[in-house]
């Protein structure tokens, strides 16, 4: 079937409405209209071959909120009006022990990402800057009732992006839990750890955003810019949690953990950061790398969110303000996250 | 009290037979005659100003067995006559978390070294290279009977910097765990680990120590000096304890964790490693550092390596051969640990 979406010709071309193919829905499939999809900076590193080679046209999108119009004939998951949402991966291969311990995104035969890879059905993915989506019924989450779809979508990437390593290694009442920047991700990152129960700290380039950093739940608020910061926070904290995709001064940052502490890297930078080993080998730190969330635990991330009144700060464009939004995200000029009305691509 | 020692006169100046201060014998102190003394990779980093200015005249060892001559009015721990083992640490601050909990290495106001330190008499600190050496009961360990002496000695500084990450990241039946590098260290660490029950591979450059490590306890020996060793071992390993002190293609090694797996660093190159986030990213990777051990768990370590037979391989040298060994220890060419005879320190 073919279905509208706006798409990328090449690598820092600007986007064009276009028409691409997707599979008719099989048997297991379900079909829906996309209400929302949000703008991910990885959309951007990867539009513009900073991870390496994309294949064009590109239709990026995996924040993505939507209405089932149709299902196929052994669906039992979803029903037709159901509330649905897609983030990073629409398969994988279901049989590895990763994916038996529901964590997709581990798949050891390599997971389907929702644009820029090869479904299973042989046909390039395109995500959800696009008017409708197939997928198999066991990648499509529930959107719980109680959050509304535009500011659900960033749920989908940015929300269990901060919450599986939150999850994983625990904030908790009496962790110490510090968040590296404030943008998509920081935002989320800020609401779910203070919703579990942390003692939450911010830490940005400058206090532009304090005020709302507070509104979300931060107990702490601390500039990089401001002399002595790094020196001040030695050894505060448990778990900081970065999601600054760029290269940072990671002595001072690693200095900030306390005996056992872990730095969590969810953001990737496309040049290898410099680690001096004896800033680990003090307080026994660890720095690690957490990649978005299984289907088990984005499902209940979504109904923690729902439970907590948690969702994404987001600002609304159409589809033909895509090109801006971008250089927006770059510039880190979005309160907090770009969501496209993709009721617009008709 | 003047005691006999070698030392070091400047960077990279040779050994000299001379005489250096230590305190008189306190309440809570403990004579010991030095019986052998390790020569360790850190000693030469330090002795060349490679970890930043030394302190001159330099007299290393942290590596130190010996016998009790004489114990102070208040000493309970000891008596004269005990075998004991001196590591890197002579003193800390003993009243921080980290200090109550056993884990000095960590100690918040800083621990004392065993040299190139300044202890809390305001005397600059000495090491092992020594016919004697004064020290506070509680950081003298008890050397089991089961142990020879110049054989226990490695174990003061080798031994516990690769028990206690194998502890501490649980080295036990069913979990796959790496060596990388069969020095000093490595081959501590082989044997330790196998004790601990786990199943074992060596990650050498060459085959050229096999036969050793499979007798130490190794049931897989791979060099990477083999073209496809990285690719034939990714997503192997559940910990991967790497005490070579230089860069390494880190992208290469974080690719052989699996799942949640760990790299430990004990080494410390004296340059940044370059650590691409994405390799951490994938199969939720971490990459730690872990630094000797405290004052309880290197007991622990000696009795442990007593009841299972476990100490280091060694070659003993007389003093007049520190400079010639040092050299040979830089270009990897000891099995495993060369120990001064510190008896013919006269």
């Amino acid at each position: 079937m073919d279905v509208l979406a706006y798409a990328s010709p090449a690598a820092k071309a600007p986007f064009e409405r276009t028409t691409v193919q997707r599979r008719d829905v099989g048997p297991r499939d379900v079909l829906l209209d996309i209400k929302a999809a949000g703008i991910c900076h990885s959309d951007i590193h990867t539009g513009r071959d900073e991870w390496g080679p994309a294949t064009y046209p590109l239709v990026p999108g995996h924040e993505i909120a939507g209405i089932i119009t149709e299902v196929g004939s052994e669906v039992t998951r979803h029903r037709v009006g159901d509330r649905v949402g897609i983030g990073c991966l629409v398969d994988s291969c279901r049989t590895c022990e990763h994916c038996e311990r529901g964590l997709e995104q581990y798949c050891l035969n390599g997971a389907v990402g929702t644009y820029n890879s090869t479904g299973k059905d042989g046909l390039p993915t395109y995500g959800g800057y696009s008017a409708q989506l197939v997928v198999d019924q066991d990648f499509a989450l529930t959107i719980p009732d109680a959050l509304e779809l535009d500011a659900a979508a960033p749920l989908l990437c940015a929300g269990i992006t901060v919450y599986s390593p939150l999850n994983h290694w625990q904030a908790s009442p009496g962790k110490q839990v510090a968040i590296v920047g404030m943008g998509g991700l920081g935002h989320m990152g800020v609401q779910i750890a203070r919703a579990m129960g942390a003692e939450v700290s911010v830490i940005s380039q400058t206090r532009s955003k304090e005020e709302d950093g507070r509104r979300f739940g931060a107990e702490h608020y601390y500039a990089t810019s401001e002399d002595g910061t790094y020196k001040r926070l030695r050894n505060r904290f448990d778990l900081i949690i970065n999601t600054v995709s760029a290269t940072l001064p990671m002595r001072s940052y690693l200095s900030m953990l306390r005996l056992d502490g872990t730095m969590v890297n969810v953001g990737a930078p496309s040049e290898p950061m410099e680690v001096p080993a004896f800033s680990l080998m003090g307080n026994r730190r660890s720095w690690a790398g957490s990649s978005i969330g299984g289907i088990p635990e984005t499902q209940e991330m979504l109904d923690f969110c729902a439970l907590h009144g948690i969702a994404a700060v987001i600002e609304k464009i159409g589809p033909d303000q895509i090109d801006e939004a971008w250089d927006r995200v770059v510039a880190s000029d979005v309160r907090y996250r770009f969501v496209i009305d993709t009721t617009q691509i008709t």
